[in-house]
């Protein structure tokens, strides 16, 4: 038996690396508290270096043990909770966290182009070269997982796993800017938007106020979610 | 049982990825084959996607399993081989694998200014802002590792493990671009340095002849310690 553990994350609208293992002790049924610090603002650095010398969000607090890096979080969770996170066939696992790492470190065109917003909907439109081709490799990975492992659910290896968690700020960004895709991958994506603990994650995130320019893309949306952000206008920093 | 995986590797001069799940199953005593592909040259991308459609080194086949990705082929090494990637204690793993996943995504001021290069040694200077937080984190990970859980050795975590063959790369960048080091780190990058499975991987790298532009920097060395690609003069791409 555990105390329950404490999950550090950044604004669930903007922050995709604190989505992941959200989302992941969610699905699998692990309890535990949040504590939320609201980024780009002058006291973020601050309150993250006091839960971790890495000064990054997400941070797993499991009574004395601290645990930072998403993927590490991950096999933490696994490791310390007996739970499911990775496939239980060694090929699909073996698959599953190849492509978990591919992302951890990758797919910089659309990281940087179209930054994780779940507040609002862009029309499609050519975003270029590099989100083109990170967008054919997701779409190869998705098409690869799902012939090869995803016989028992509609996620990368049939069950939703850690790998699922690790694309899941992907898919909302295939989303968000309208990026058309094959059906294998639009359906791949259509089932990670209506998994319940995502939908949770979701809807706290259009409660929230705060607005982080940098993740702002200059343009207009097609769709606006929330409405706390707008009643109070654009450049505000305080909820 | 297994047969003989087969790990597929970059140039041993200048591939840092490479080095690491070498180091590891080298070190933890797991036979294995080697396919080396040189990188930078007019085939390197099309005989590395004959492997892997991910399209990087380094990559691990075992039968019918592929692996990419350096975290998820260490992993893969535990899992498959039942070895001892990670330490032992719940406390120790958990850092262990936050400070492997730091390195996979972090480190870019030393690893875009200080590239791999196990060919040549130069003088101590200052090399900027970004290379000396990076120096700074790297000291506080070895610092805090050593003193909560290096006691059984001289590595990260006591005795050899996954956390010190992602580090090894940055180690030989401290070594090559004679980088100030305090006492503790001095201790442990000369521990890293000692290592048989290091050293091999070392004398193998000397025999090479290829030259990566991109990993020469542009400054007159004060040691080269290969002679095979001198003869040959910078910029040739045959061995």
């Amino acid at each position: 038996m555990h105390a329950m553990p404490t999950l550090v994350i950044g604004n669930k609208l903007y922050s995709s690396w604190s989505m992941r293992p959200w989302l992941l002790m969610r699905q699998l049924g692990i309890a535990f508290d949040e504590i939320l610090i609201p980024l780009d603002r002058p006291d973020t650095k601050a309150r993250v270096l006091e839960h971790s010398p890495a000064g990054k969000v997400p941070i797993l607090i499991d009574s004395d043990v601290t645990v930072w890096e998403t993927l590490a979080i991950m096999e933490y969770v696994g490791d310390a909770y007996d739970a499911q996170v990775w496939p239980v066939d060694l090929k699909a696992r073996a698959m599953a966290r190849s492509v978990a790492a591919e992302m951890h470190a990758g797919f910089q065109g659309l990281r940087s182009t179209c930054p994780m917003n779940l507040g609002k909907k862009y029309a499609r439109r050519d975003r270029g070269d590099a989100v083109a081709k990170d967008v054919a490799r997701f779409s190869d990975i998705v098409r690869q997982a799902r012939e090869r492992f995803g016989q028992g659910g509609p996620f990368l290896f049939g069950e939703f796993s850690a790998a699922d968690a690790m694309y899941a700020p992907l898919v909302t960004r295939l989303d968000t800017y309208s990026i058309a895709l094959d059906t294998t991958t639009q359906a791949y994506v259509d089932a990670v938007l209506a998994l319940p603990a995502f939908q949770e994650w979701r809807n706290a995130a259009l409660t929230e106020a705060w607005i982080v320019d940098a993740d702002e893309v200059d343009e207009e949306p097609i769709e606006v979610y929330r409405q706390a952000a707008l009643r109070q206008g654009p450049g505000t920093h305080e909820s």
